[in-house]
């Protein structure tokens, strides 16, 4: 197998997931399988159905799924909703796009909040309209809001928080669920705390695995809710995983060999501490972006309470193709980017700061697009690479006094 | 993490699949995640999607979905058919029980043909009462015949052939879909000669991988179905997936690395040649029928023209707990057995006998049964290990004189 | 690569050495190779160091050494002697002739005591006929007496205490030097009470390891002899590895990738504990030999005292050429065995039964050989196999009852 | 086993050799260790043998140690040499020094040219020096002349033609040693075109493989030689090597999961073709000391025809200290640069540029020296990260606009 084309050297893996797989998660999922009805599978489904739940910030039941994220998409709306059902959806991206197209094939009637244009596509989810709409509705017939917490076409993320509020403060019962897939351990995200009652998560982003595995995390009220959901469901029944998951095991085969990721995922994420994780996330969000106004470039984020700690979409000027930008930069500098989604498809490319990453590897990033934006005629107001060379720099002045002795 | 209790030593994992991955897959599936919009993706998509029509013995498309076997039930389900559909269903086992009842979650009216107790447990689909059945249904209102090819429950492997011919002899319209999820790569299986609408397979039994991908092999006459069948459906919805798969990419996320071993595991299996690979399962299933009948036990499947090339069922005399005898042969040998599935619990267990085995491995399996079987107070008539060693030497003798010179 | 000609299965590595290596370990090796200057390196140095002290039972220093075992043998050698000393050796078969060669090559002046033919590679070093060699050697002329602790090429595990307390009751001051490379972490050592000066160890026997590094652990009288030994050395030299070591590193580059896999193999041993692991290969050793027995087959070690725990000498019938049941069992069964070496050429075939094993790998093991056996020709008294199982089966029972309940 | 204390990403390995491991070489070593004496092995043995004579571009035999580079020197003396014997070496750095030292630990008379202090190590081989210093050996009293091919403590690759045209005009029989250590499938080094009599290399450079194994290529001059040579030797003697690599074996256990990742590493370079390989080696090079001028800091080597494409060393300003830049680059930016040795201690640190990289990886190492430099307090010319963008793209620009098609 030729994974690589270019002639030598790593790969440099800058999509906004799924990111490079640490060395240590690769060894794991090539452990031998193992019987997944055996007593050493029990130990370790009770392993990792606990430490995802530290991850969702829940202590209410996650599962998880043997299949990619958008099967958890899935998952959420057939366990919980009617044929038929009202819910209230909002265009943040492509993402929500896709979502609210599921919902459509799956027979719901799902409403559509948005801005003209792309405008919504710029920033996080506007929860006063939310609060609004649902006030409007007070027959109640709005049976769900879904909300994407990180938009991944865009580098958008939405306070999931005010969002919540907002239910509230309209007394309307709806569930609140909420796509985290690319937030998850990345961006801060607090299911229990924010009332979330289904937060869907994938493995190929901040859990830093290969995809294959996806998340449901429960709310009492979402379970109570899934009791009565006409939607037909098999293979997403949350019922019967409850109950399996109880002892370690599930209804049907598990995934076995990414699950030993997820065990390993877990180990070095909660040894360092998920406060630790999510300010590096943030922290190479603010170098990225150093970098992009350094370009002159904007970023498709508008709001800067917004800013995704997970990716940065960087706008081209106008005339400029993003993907032959993309398309050199990978073939010359062996460097994968996100390609602009949906309604942004040629504008913008997307750049990934997540996972098992460090300052080097985002400098070695911005230099392939630093290059490659010169290489396509793209003129740049100054350098990037030495704005986000300052920055990870001048962060690191404070401790360095203290750690390094001479 | 520490995946086998035992103090030293490779575990025999000799359950009906999972079983064990080769080293090449393993060390396949842990190469770097690569973007799924990539270039080189592309490659290896067209590569596997070849590849594994040529498993399925099919010019069709043949769908890979990112999600365990139990999926891809489903997905031939909802493609296909609507609310309330009738669906003529055989009970062969524990798993067409189990498929059975998903078809009865999914909305969908399935007719269960069988016979009293488990007799029909014991053999293959009885394609004269399908006939039959489908000939009394001039309406047509019975949308498909749903059968399963190689019942992982009891190791009875069903003759398709003789369904298709049942059911053009009956002039019905119904689709024929065939679970082959434990025979695929192991049990001959003709999807085009035999004219199945839907096949459904697995990665983790003939293919040799760890739980996660499986497929659909379609027919045109199922495409044709799909298009009106109004089951709710996205994940699993055919069109997307035809259509992305054409230039090897998928509609959504799907499981790179596992699809790396797909590949490496092709690779093997289309060297070595499918005949010679279901030939090596044949005389396999032979060796441990002779060791079963050494032992004076029953095998499971009652009809010698059924028996599986995949697993073996050993019935256990009666007030035998067939689980404690599992459980002694775990803890003692390090060999994990399936356990006896719905009806058949506590009654037998299955030896797998399937993917990347060899004579000295099933050897050692059957002596771990025999010693375990002893310790549990079994009598048996003889020795099954010495049978086997006297069916796998003279299976050998022949050839031996022409291949070795001393 | 194509590693196993055989179609499928994994293959039986029996030979004395290097056995199967666990998953963990070959796992362990692939991790990224680090920098050998830097200070992760110097953690990892210091745990090995320390760990592989634990195995040796020895307090004092433990050379590690980036070469394979005979490496090993040869820096016992240049370090501690001069050219033109006598060394006093044994001939316990072919790896004590081969050591025996080296010393001459190197120009020292080894005597070789033995019996006729191949009477002295059936049994273990003979204390009393090297402390009556010793008493001999009133001007001290010989240097070192240099002895196998577990022969490879036969089978046979000498008693290392008695020769300590041989030379001590001679008063003779040579050093003790003591080959225990197939020995090591199966057969017990005890370099420190036993009062060895140089004990020779290798990475592909009980430390189940590739092959490709070797150990020499001192003691402060060897170190003493090796300031005014004088064979020239350089790469061999203790004198910088032993002042590198102190803090973790190499004076050169030492074997990285396989450090991680001995750091691994530590882990495993010194958690099951030393005494656990070397009563598994003494009761594996005995299940081996019950089934040599049963054949009504000789057992090349001829006193029942020395029978070593890592491999059993099988001697052919007058007639047999073991090289040809060896290509047989290889062909057929896909199972390597050691073959005879030096003057047992063609007459004997050896079973490895040490590292990461198990009951039923061991099994196979036999039934691989009787059944080759039978189609080379041979007759057997009966069923190797048999036997086997009845010891492991029995061994088992006492604590059965014990541990499982139904 | 945590090989690397940052919090997250990968480790960035310059050092000028390990390298790092590229993935499928990883992947190769930790396959399952085979039979050293079985058929298998004689081919990969026969594969690797023929491969790494086409590195070393040689017709004639090849030696594979199991054991690490430094051994490969003492092979080359103690199989051609006899003690006493007079060689002649050459000063080019700390590696020409250690080698030096080892000829007289091994009680040779070794005769080191060189310049004053620390000059030789600025420039290369210097071959009218040896002419001379050869025609005045009138009596032929010097049996060998052993020069470093690339000097890894300094970055300087000597001309080799060069010396051995010397030695012929000299008409003198002296055997020409080569250390290419650092040089072999990175810098060109023709073996037999050159006339050199052995040529030693090692694993952990240009083959991109960890540590472990060494080489030594041989001439029919140097195969005569060693039948005379009079040091002791055993481990490293070429003649049973030969006599047994003839049909793909080694006379002791060679380190066979080594030999996997060397079969890998062949297949990569020969796919690449060598002088493909060796062109990317000069292209990195050049891009890395673009950076080290606009620093304004001064190269290490000073002659620009001897600029290795394997590693550059850059000096401090006086008064800075290298090792405290290196630390800092180290614990803030996850990168490992290689120490000044020797006489160079605290006064330069080095770049490799070597094996499986690419540009961006260099260009990230350019950033962490840049930013560790500033943090360190030197004061740096201008941006050497920018100069080297400005290399890596515009040597690019010409392919760009017929290979990408926007």
């Amino acid at each position: 197998m030729q994974l690589n084309r270019h002639p030598a050297g790593r790969h440099f893996l800058q999509i906004p997931g799924p990111g490079p797989v640490p060395d240590r998660i690769l060894r794991a999922i090539s452990l031998p399988t193992i019987d997944h009805r055996g007593p050493e599978f029990g130990a370790l489904g009770l392993k990792v159905l606990d430490g995802i739940r530290q991850i969702f910030q829940t202590r209410h039941p996650v599962v998880i799924y043997p299949a990619s994220g958008t099967g958890a998409w899935e998952a959420a709306l057939v366990n919980t909703l009617s044929p038929g059902d009202a819910v209230l959806m909002v265009e943040t991206g492509h993402f929500a796009t896709l979502w609210k197209k599921m919902a459509e094939r799956l027979g719901l009637a799902p409403e559509f909040l948005g801005l003209p244009g792309t405008e919504g596509w710029r920033r996080g989810v506007d929860a006063d309209s939310i609060g609004q709409r649902l006030r409007a509705d007070s027959g109640h017939r709005i049976q769900a809001v879904c909300v994407v917490h990180n938009e991944t076409s865009t580098g958008v993320t939405s306070d999931i928080a005010a969002v919540r509020r907002a239910i509230d403060a309209a007394k309307h019962p709806a569930l609140l669920m909420v796509d985290t897939i690319s937030g998850l351990a990345s961006a801060d995200y607090r299911h229990d705390e924010w009332g979330v009652d289904v937060g869907i998560g994938g493995s190929q982003k901040g859990l830093m695995l290969p995809p294959g595995i996806s998340f449901n995390a429960l709310s009492p009220k979402a379970l109570e809710a899934s009791r009565s959901a006409a939607l037909p469901k098999s293979f997403w029944a949350w019922d019967e995983m409850v109950e399996s998951n109880r002892s370690g095991y599930w209804p049907y085969t598990p995934n076995t060999n990414l699950l030993y990721g997820l065990s390993e995922s877990l180990d070095m994420l909660l040894a360092e501490g998920l406060p630790n994780v999510l300010a590096r996330h943030r922290r190479w969000g603010e170098g990225v972006r150093a970098a992009v106004r350094a370009w002159g470039l904007e970023i498709q984020c508008a709001e800067p309470a917004c800013y995704s700690p997970v990716l940065t979409g960087v706008v081209m000027p106008d005339g400029v193709d993003a993907d032959r930008v993309r398309r050199i930069i990978h073939e010359r500098f062996d460097l994968s980017l996100g390609t602009g989604l949906g309604k942004l498809k040629g504008r913008m490319f997307r750049i990934g700061h997540l996972g098992d990453s460090n300052d080097l590897t985002l400098l070695a990033t911005l230099a392939g697009c630093e290059m490659g934006l010169k290489l396509a005629g793209v003129t740049l107001a100054g350098s990037g690479v030495q704005a986000a060379m300052d920055f990870f720099a001048s962060r690191e002045q404070a401790d360095a006094d203290v750690k390094v002795e001479s």
